[in-house]
């Protein structure tokens, strides 16, 4: 089959799509056939040799997709049945094998190249929100990021469940997209301190700055408040004042979906088919595409991401 | 009525017994005679000045007390009733003004100055361990202090809920008592590291060192790990590894159950009631006096505590 792989590993741009094995399904998996899949700043992590698959998965990039069953391989689908996949590594290639427990169906109405650019930022986004902090109707959310693929989800999805929104972003055009999301309050970091604007009264965080924002999300805080780190982009090792958290009665997790075991990726697919798909059907979070290219663009996809130019997701089709 | 004060505000051992105001229930509170005070470490840190009262809280110290409704004030008890009570201070003295939400039967079987001598701790220990940790039977935990007022609470409750627990103590004395209580595994931490003893394994961990523990008990921490700070005897600000910690997808919280407002707190003393009472009730958990004094010695016993002389709780008697 072709796949994407990088020609020379030290060259993180060199991503050509080339001749590989086709995988075969383990025991528990499904082969599917990829019609399109979505690009994640995880991908751009990976080529740039910073973020190995977890060990047993594809060292193929690409962390979702949609497609159709191509072997269902004892497992109840029928060969062509289309679906959507969480996936630890893979999607950049014509053919996946892919754990049952994370596939999915498509959302009703929803096209590969619809579904393959939310399932990666569904999953996160409802897992640490919800599943983790708890979030619920009537909370103030803090989204930093607001105008990426993590953000222009969750501000729809913490909307969509009755929260009031904050976020934070680099300029005005990404922070007009944040508002016409949903955002209530638009906070361009450039400009003003985001902790000083929010000053606790954020129930929920997500952060995506890490070591950076750490003692500013503190501040930003309400009481009984909890924050989810699930990037870094602003450094791993910050200091923590156990003072200032004590005296919120504050929460801190930092998570990643991708290492997470088999069982727990089911529960989390299971929980977002329950939960989230019905929102998607309802319109009440929309789908954010911002570019669907051709599966030999990786490289150029990949470089839009770095450079910043990409407001919600950029997906790659995969022509039979 | 009589009540410990400070008789020299700037010298913490200048406790005394003196006259001052009986206090006046507001609405919403009871009035409580009390026979028995439980003696905390935070009465200590009040005592040098370090843990000033919450606003609207009696400037007397006293986390908890039991004793005799002394006037219902309208709400749903009769004078004479027996109660144990959660207070946010003023348990020092012969008389103190009790939110209802706050006041619980004693245990069944309980004396005044046993029940004297859990209801902080229970409170503390339920609140931070279930309600907030989610600790479960199965689960393996990590608790300092094992010999203290809130480590000898926390691991029989953790053994009656059926799991596994871990703890640090500073002498071999102090271990045999945890070891009575039910600790299965103890770690003498100033000739043990106990970050490398426990090592990727607690699924929960009540912590009282802060800063200094910090970064060991992210070692000690399992995947999804919770590891809830309620003490900072070790420090409050600390280098906090995020990396480590989304390695691990933990969760670090910080709390202190006197701020908490009066909802809050009455949700606490009402799940306490529901699910802790039972078990010392069944005699899972036993109340670990170490010594009842009279209340004019509250100097005496805070030097004890203050000592390390204490292994479990020091209760004060009021004589009527
Ligand atoms: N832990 C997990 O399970 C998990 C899962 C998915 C994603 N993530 C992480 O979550 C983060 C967001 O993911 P995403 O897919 O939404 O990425 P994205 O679409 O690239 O969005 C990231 C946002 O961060 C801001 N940003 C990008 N580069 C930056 C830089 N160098 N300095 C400061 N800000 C920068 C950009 O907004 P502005 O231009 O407004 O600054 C951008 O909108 C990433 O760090 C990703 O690795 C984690
Ligand atoms: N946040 C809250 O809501 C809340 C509520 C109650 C208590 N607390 C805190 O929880 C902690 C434990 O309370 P407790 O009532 O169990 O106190 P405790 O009975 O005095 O026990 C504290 C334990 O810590 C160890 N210790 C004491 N002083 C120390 C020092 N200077 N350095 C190192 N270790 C020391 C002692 O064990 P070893 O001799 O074995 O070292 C002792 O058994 C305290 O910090 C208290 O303030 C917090």
């Amino acid at each position: 089959m072709k796949a994407i792989t990088l020609s020379d590993p030290s060259d993180k741009t060199s991503l050509a799509l080339t001749e590989v094995e086709t995988p075969t399904p383990a025991a528990g998996e499904v082969l599917v056939k990829v019609q399109a899949a979505g690009i994640n700043r995880g991908d751009l992590l990976q080529a740039a040799g910073h973020y190995p698959p977890p060990p047993g998965a594809s060292d193929i990039m690409g962390l979702e997709c949609a497609g159709v069953i191509e072997d269902p391989n004892g497992h109840d689908f029928a060969q062509g049945d289309p679906v959507a996949c969480l996936l630890a590594g893979g999607g950049y290639a014509e053919y996946v094998a892919v754990p049952v427990g994370q596939v999915m169906p498509l959302p009703k109405g929803y096209s590969p190249e619809e579904a393959a650019s939310i399932v990666e930022v569904a999953c996160t986004v409802y897992s640490n929100l919800v599943m983790l902090a708890g979030m619920r109707a009537g909370q103030k959310v803090l989204i930093h990021g607001g105008a990426g693929g993590i953000g222009t989800f969750a501000i729809q999805m913490a909307k969509a469940m009755g929260c009031e929104v904050m976020v934070t972003a680099g300029s005005e055009d990404k922070l007009q997209v944040c508002r016409r999301l949903g955002a209530d309050v638009l906070i361009n970091y450039r400009e003003e301190d985001f902790a000083e604007v929010v000053k606790n009264q954020a129930d929920v965080i997500l952060d995506i700055m890490g070591a950076k924002y750490l003692d500013r999300n503190i501040t930003a805080m309400a009481p009984d408040g909890h924050m989810v780190i699930i990037g870094m982009q602003g450094g791993v090792k910050g200091e923590l004042n156990i003072g200032k958290l004590l005296s919120k009665r504050g929460t801190i997790s930092a998570t990643a979906l991708r290492a997470r075991d088999l069982e727990d990726k089911a529960r989390i697919c299971a929980a977002v088919v329950e939960n989230v798909w019905p929102m998607l059907e309802r319109g009440e979070i929309s789908h954010q595409i911002h570019e669907v290219l051709p599966i030999a663009d990786a490289a150029r996809a990949h470089q839009m991401l770095a450079d910043g130019l990409v407001t919600g997701t950029l997906v790659l089709r995969v022509d039979a």
